[in-house]
């Protein structure tokens, strides 16, 4: 009888194991995507941005109205093709559904540029990103939204 | 060939609005839900906001860090209790998982209270909430972001 309740418990055991393994799993497939999000922008400016943004995607900018599609996103990303301008995210969490269709991470953003005397500093912030799988199999941004503060 | 083409072309229409109808009806769940968690914090203040939350929920603050944990959250929200502090928020759009577990709301929100003087007035933003279904059947805030501008 002992030796049952141990059995059951260790298979309880892995069993959550598992779960929480796949739950990771999940969630690291899309701070894997993140990552090469990060590599497109800084190797491609605005262009390697924006090819990860859904075509219906809506951008919640802090002190500004949404922008509703990806063409309307695109008007206000210039900025990333200055060479002194620099975006770097670090996600810290996110979740997946079961379904493994729609998807979001978290995290903090540092934002490097010079400012009116051309001293180069640092932004600070944290953004929301919803990530939806498109039909081709690909991962895009659904909604993305920063504020102040880390 | 003409009566086929027209044929192809009404069953298209027909399944594109079939599929439209049932991704508002997965949105429209959770503008309902928004519209109870609206009431419960209306009618019970915080504590009425705080049930519509997860035990692990995330709320990013515009201008702070990231709070972790219902119990995190619950010491920042009794502004919601002081009787000249009203919090309104609109849904604008959404989204849901087709697994039916996970699911996000943005929308814009005012917060109506008194500033120093005692004089009546309103701040308006933006917000992004991301809803995920708990074991009970109930949908609760998994992360909460919000911003300013509308």
């Amino acid at each position: 009888m002992k030796t049952k309740f141990w059995l059951v418990l260790l298979l309880a055991a892995f069993m959550l194991g598992a779960f929480a393994n796949s739950q990771s799993d999940s969630t690291a497939l899309l701070v894997k995507i993140e990552g090469e999000f990060m590599k497109a922008a800084a190797d491609h400016g605005s262009q390697g941005y924006m090819a990860y943004y859904a075509d219906d995607a809506v951008e919640a900018p802090n002190g500004h109205a949404f922008l509703v599609g990806k063409a309307e996103i695109a008007k206000t990303m210039g900025f990333l093709d200055q060479p002194d301008n620099h975006l770097f995210w670090t996600p810290v969490g996110g979740g997946i559904a079961a379904s493994g269709d729609l998807g979001y991470t978290y995290g903090t953003y540092e934002f490097r540029s010079r400012d009116k005397d051309g001293k180069l500093g640092s932004a600070y912030g944290k953004y929301t990103t919803i990530w939806r799988k498109q039909k081709d199999g690909s991962w895009k941004v659904a909604l993305d939204m920063g504020n102040a503060g880390q």
